[in-house]
């Protein structure tokens, strides 16, 4: 058998680093699916999976932040009439 | 302690819902952090992650899908000029 050639190593190198980007894209993909399959079942039982995202998005923000975003939000609603 | 009323229970289970959203974000989040970690690797040793992310892309599709799409885009670059 040959040894592998320099160019083979770097070869395999790439593959190598692909292939993990690959594997990691499809656990993000099996994630992102049960995050869908919670929201289907959050739905199933009456909740409105569009209100909870919005939840959740509100969660993630620092209480500070959520309240100075909820504050211009009310001035641009009274602003276009959405009262 | 009282009994837990109906809406006590909803609210627990809204909350359980959030929550396990939340955590499965977490986890999304951490996969991503970790492909980008894998190309910040390839970067280091020399590759251009900008064309890894396109090998990836491209390994993603069927064959035929992709010799369409790879004929589609000479014939753009044709049209373009794009010697």
């Amino acid at each position: 058998m040959a040894e592998p050639t320099d160019a083979n190593d770097t070869d395999q190198r790439l593959r190598l680093l692909i292939e993990r980007v690959e594997r990691l894209e499809e656990e993000k993909k099996g994630t992102a699916d049960d995050i869908r399959d919670v929201y289907a079942e959050a739905k199933a039982v009456g909740y409105d999976a569009k209100i909870m995202r919005q939840i959740v998005r509100l969660r993630k923000m620092k209480p500070d932040d959520r309240r100075e975003m909820e504050a211009i939000l009310d001035t641009y609603k009274s602003a276009l009439g959405l009262g």
